[in-house]
């Protein structure tokens, strides 16, 4: 071991560096980008300090990042899923969207939305046709001091049974997705499918992290949704499954307590909310939503 | 602003996601890369809470981090220069070659080194024909008790008077590099050129990110080194060039005050050290290596 005085020597020059590099942005016009810049360095170097990298892992990380970047296209987002897998994306829809009263708790945009999906009437289909057990969801959007918000724009989207959303087919199919409004008194009802799980892509670098950690590519059973209305922050969330296995071990750390709800399974002939005719059987949730005002930090936007 | 109580509950938030994402990686074998990674995701969702990352903000680095993955090639690596940027390379430098006594400091290895370089005697040539003031080097490899270290392999390699390696041709030419050896008394001595400045690629956006902070791509003059010997740590440096204005803005942090030497230039005609005659003046400089003990953290080895 290096006595205490070299031990000093040797922590005032890994300062010393990080100081410089940080004084290296002082000239950046953006006062923003420069407070983001200035910190990054000061996180990543405390990084390199705390673990004391190696040069084998410097390289390592490098190589990786470059698997990263060849696998990435422009329908395969690899860099999404490492933020997604370190739970990145995740920390960012926290930090956006603060904690107010009983506002609905909101999580991961995911990969897969997509704008202008079709519309529906209240108690229409979103199915579009997808296989699935029905299920039928209903519940109402209010503020937080539980006034009715009407005419909000709820968008939904959710995978078929097997696990695969209609954009990763690429025919064009559209299924499983849906824009519909609530009503005067903040309500809102739809036919979907009851929610299955699905793994997220594991063929590439950000699998093989997983595997090394031991960890699945599965995600649990969810349904999209996201709600806007003027005035209020944008809700970008998903509803869960109670019981579902996955619910401990998402892989991208989309889970929230107050995300998981109660579906009940009902039996082949059971009497449907609106009167339609299901083949079998079908299920059932309850979801109400609670909308905090736009003026509460984040728009609860974009990350994917 | 939020009241303090839904403060702590959003604090909480965040916290109890850090924490879960660490625990997620419990299960990983290999106890380093566990340790690693769960310093990591600490230190990154760190960044992310401190400057309350918005989701356009998120985007933009995907976005940014895409193109990095873009232009980087087998020859073209934009990750590593990245790396040098922010200071991340020579951070890992500085960890991987603790300060030993008076052993010489290492710096950046960069992406221009080739293995199995021509081979000269002492007082030999290393310019292979290039443009540029030839520059005598000489000095001596010696341990932290001053004894001459014989034998020891030099490998040096620099850049013309253009600021080009001869490996950014693709013709093949080899000039500006070779590997000698120490003599019985630990000195060496060969010719090469005066360093000059060049800049990092700057074309991509690494280069965005320089120009949107004020930044300069250029790298002080220098003229590199590796240095290795049977129980010694290996000694990656580079020698700059007192008075280049470059030195205080050197792009990738490479320089330290203890690797600026004064450089002599001497006049047309004024005689040379081992009588070769020069077309014009030449420069000179002496550089005295100091090695450390193998033992001591850190094999000086491959950060690019
Ligand atoms: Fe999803
Ligand atoms: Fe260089």
């Amino acid at each position: 071991m290096a006595a205490d005085g070299i031990a000093s020597e040797q922590t005032a020059r890994e300062e010393a560096l990080t100081a410089q590099v940080v004084a290296s942005f002082s000239g950046t016009e953006d006062a923003r980008l420069r407070f983001v810049l200035e910190r990054l360095v000061e996180h990543l170097h405390g990084f390199v300090r705390d673990v004391r990298l190696t040069e084998a892992e410097w390289n390592a990380a490098i190589a990786f990042l470059t698997r990263v970047g060849d696998i990435t296209t422009p329908v395969r987002q690899e860099f999404v899923l490492l933020s997604d897998v370190l739970g990145i994306s995740m920390q960012t829809v926290a930090v956006n969207n603060e904690a107010y009263r009983d506002a609905t708790e909101a999580t991961v945009f995911g990969p897969f939305f997509v704008g202008d999906a079709p519309r529906i009437e209240n108690g229409g289909d979103i199915g579009g046709g997808a296989a699935g057990e029905p299920a039928w969801v209903e519940g109402t959007v209010r503020d937080v001091d539980g006034r009715p918000v009407q005419n909000a724009r709820i968008e939904v989207w959710e995978a078929d049974e097997e696990g695969m959303y209609d954009v990763q087919h690429d025919d064009g199919r559209v299924y499983g997705r849906a824009q519909l409004s609530s009503d005067a008194d903040g309500g809102y009802r739809f036919w979907g499918l009851f929610p299955t799980p699905y793994p997220i892509p594991f063929d590439g670098p950000v699998g093989d992290l997983l595997r090394a950690a031991g960890r699945s590519p599965w995600r649990a059973s969810h349904l999209h949704f996201m709600v806007s209305a003027e005035g209020y922050r944008t809700l970008v969330t998903h509803i869960f499954v109670r019981g579902d296995e996955l619910l401990e071990r998402d892989s991208v750390f989309g889970v929230k307590e107050s995300l998981v709800h109660d579906w009940v399974h009902h039996p082949a002939g059971a009497p449907t909310p609106d009167g339609r005719e299901v083949d079998g059987g079908w299920a059932s949730t309850r979801f109400d939503i609670v909308l905090a005002p736009a003026r509460v930090a984040g728009d609860g936007g974009a990350v994917a």
